[in-house]
């Protein structure tokens, strides 16, 4: 392992770029990239925009890949091509935010600067630590790393990345990666910085059901009329338990995969606290307080969730009508074992037979992802915490998605280090989601510790020794 | 009963009556009186000026009687105190409006004089057939018949007249009724003009769950957090049977009462017209195709709604969020036997034993009303009819509820003849709501012909001879 940088000149480099970083992420979070809503379409292409000429001042070849959804944007820093090369992957795009949960406005940028905390739709999922890793790369570049960059910035990936790999397959890169680099995602909590080894997949669904041209009154049809909002309720409470969660589509978990090994377990609950999670996610009661229950039902088993069900009558008072339409909104985080395709065909085949009128529409499906966390880059990893942080680094699965891993884990065949910078506190895809420059700050230091450790790994040790998760 | 009017006066005062009708009914519709809206609280207010500034112009005492709630207006036209007098009960606020499922403005006034159609909310319900009648007691008065007015315009009649009897029993009239005319409501179809002698009540009722302070990542907590909607779609899918419409809360066919003669069953039967009512309605398929259980399932038996559900994302796309907060809203139609607080009661009692944590929020609910379609009143109805229109009378019951009509009932203790002017294509409710000059017309003439059989009719018959309904 190489000799740490000397930690006076990190902490140099991190502490002058603040009002940099506040400055550029200012501009990136005030453009609506909200890839979701059709709406925004406009956002999106300014926003890529945007972080092409970023990366073109820091240096950059860049490209805007076009591909038939929202664009991705690829930059390459090359010093020599037989040197090293990390893939750098983040993404720019945001979840849709409603101005009426906010205490600001979603897409402006409130620095609280008593507290070092930043408000704004984006700011820690993903557009904050998405910059801080860079500002790690222009902190490397000062210490002439003989590194090469890649950054692949996705504009799509809150929908699933549905035209990741086709952007993938169009990329320019002169030079291959040996390891892929992230920042998005959460520690366990401030006080234990984590990597997190894999993730759940997930299987977005609409059930939609029309039993008429127009609203009618429910006195006068009601009874006979078929309401639609119903029928859905009923195939949505034969789907799942509520007490606690269980799917009840058949065949569901038949092809769920355990842990890598038992060891795991007992990590993972060793850092879930119950009460932790239920402040930091605002919750008033859980399904359960049991550790180990809370950390199969988060991390380890597959579950499906509605999100919203559209149709009738959502205004203030009572208004007795039957609709004529209803549409439901869903999805399933399935784990490794699992396939979208092997439990998009177990949720079509049960819904069809409780109730053939009802349409079934997918969106882009993620599969799972998990990565036995071993080799020199996760050892880099831990060793770049330790330094910067003086603290050690815990392991943990998330029980988010993200398309693009197993696309890259596909494409690339070399090792994903997530290592995310955002904590429970900072309302991920909530309403006053905020990011803070404490964990920035970390985040470009960590980084460049990490980058000055994997120089040193010869490029034959980039495929990971075990084998990899189902992806 | 007395001589008819010579049938051309009648059709002289009609025709000369259309564009007055036209021009007053404009400036009521274009007024939005959403009575379910806060919003619209000042909408209300202008509505009812509008109305006490109509009724003094023909020659009516008024009054804007205040109430907790939306105002009242009411007017008094006295002849002479010893004069027979008849109460017209209708109500000018209307339902919601969303602009999006109309093909024009909701609260403009279409008028389409090539069909003689009017387009707009509130032509049908219930401010078009509710100036039919007036222009009736214009043409009354024309013909000196020896006849008192009174009117009462409900301004809350489509949250269930919640202050109706506040308001009823501050009036200032002078004399009293000895019947009461109605004239929101349904033919059976075009070509069967009906009146109604009952219909179901209401209760109507959200259900409120909070699970946390702030929608969150439903892969990062999905498992474990509690889904407020997916508990309320528990409970609703245990209330009822999504096939037939069975309700399911223990108890709550335990009080319906039957018809007042096995022969009704068979009248109402006889009207049903399966493919007419789909067609009217805009049906693509319904629970039955059975005329009696058809019947049974609109008139005779409670049913339960869902009529929307409040949470979560319903944008578009799908949003990965578990909700932190849930609505339902819901309503019970209820049938003679059964009441308001009794029904209330089961669901309160059912709802607590399967989620103590839901909150079950009740809006004022209406008593079911029935009433033995017999006496002078109805008769003089049925005769009427067959003078102005040449058809038979048929009677029906109405599905829908009116919360004004077991207040009225108790209150004046005298007939109640509910001749409504709408047609089931009028789309009463849902979207392009609209009305007819063709049902004006009839309205005007059935009712100048309806008051002076009236007129005849001592004031002892006044009372039902039969026990009335259970309202």
């Amino acid at each position: 392992m190489r000799t740490p940088i000397p930690s006076g000149q990190v902490k140099l480099f991190v502490d002058a770029s603040q009002a940099g970083y506040e400055n550029i992420l200012e501009q990136l979070v005030i453009i609506p990239t909200v890839s979701m809503d059709p709406a925004h379409g406009e956002d999106i292409r300014e926003g890529a925009k945007f972080a092409v000429s970023f990366l073109n001042n820091i240096g950059f070849t860049t490209h805007l890949i076009e591909t038939s959804g929202h664009p991705l944007v690829a930059g390459e820093l090359v010093g020599k091509a037989d040197w090293p090369t990390v893939l750098i992957y983040n993404h720019m795009d945001v979840q849709p935010a409603d101005p009426k949960e906010w205490d600001f406005s979603p897409f402006s940028f409130v620095n609280v600067r008593e507290e070092g905390r930043y408000f704004g739709r984006g700011t820690a999922d993903d557009k904050g630590p998405a910059l801080a890793v860079l500002f790690a790369v222009l902190g490397a570049l000062q210490q002439r790393l003989p590194l090469n960059f890649q950054v692949i910035w996705d504009f799509e990936e809150e929908i699933g990345s549905p035209s990741f790999a086709e952007g993938l397959y169009k990329n320019h890169f002169t030079v291959k990666p040996q390891s892929v680099l992230v920042s998005d995602g959460l520690w366990i909590s401030k006080e234990i910085p984590s990597f997190e080894y894999g993730h759940r997949g997930c299987v977005g669904f609409s059930l939609v059901l029309e039993t008429g041209k127009h609203d009618v009154h429910s006195g006068i049809t009601g009874g006979l009329a078929r309401n639609p909002l119903l029928e859905l309720i009923e195939i949505i409470a034969r789907c799942y338990k509520y007490k606690d969660g269980f799917v009840t589509i058949p065949g569901f978990y038949d092809k769920v995969q355990w842990l890598f090994s038992d060891r795991e377990l007992i990590e993972l609950c060793r850092h879930f606290d119950i009460q932790g999670f239920m402040d930091a996610y605002g919750l008033h009661s859980m399904r359960s307080n049991d550790t180990e229950v809370a950390v199969r039902a988060t991390k380890l088993l597959p579950t499906l969730e509605v999100h919203g069900i559209v149709g009738g009558h959502t205004g203030p008072g009572i208004k007795t009508i039957v609709p004529q339409r209803a549409e439901a909104k869903l999805s399933i985080r399935i784990v490794p074992g699992q396939t979208v395709a092997g439990v998009s065909s177990l949720v079509r085949d049960f819904i069809r037979s409780l109730n053939p009128d009802v349409q079934i529409e997918f969106e882009t499906g993620l599969e799972p992802y998990r990565e036995a966390p071993r080799g020199p880059y996760f050892k880099a990893l831990e060793i770049a915490v330790r330094n910067a942080l003086g603290k050690s680094l815990a392991s943990d699965l998330s029980g988010g998605s993200d398309g693009a891993f197993s696309t890259m884990h596909k494409h690339f065949g070399v090792p994903i280090v997530s290592f995310g910078l955002c904590l429970p506190e900072h309302n991920y895809h909530g309403p006053n989601e905020n990011f803070e420059w404490k964990q920035a700050r970390a985040g470009m230091a960590v980084f460049m510790e990490y980058f000055n450790q994997i120089v040193g790994i010869p490029k034959e040790d980039s495929r990971p020794k075990q084998p990899g998760g189902p992806s």
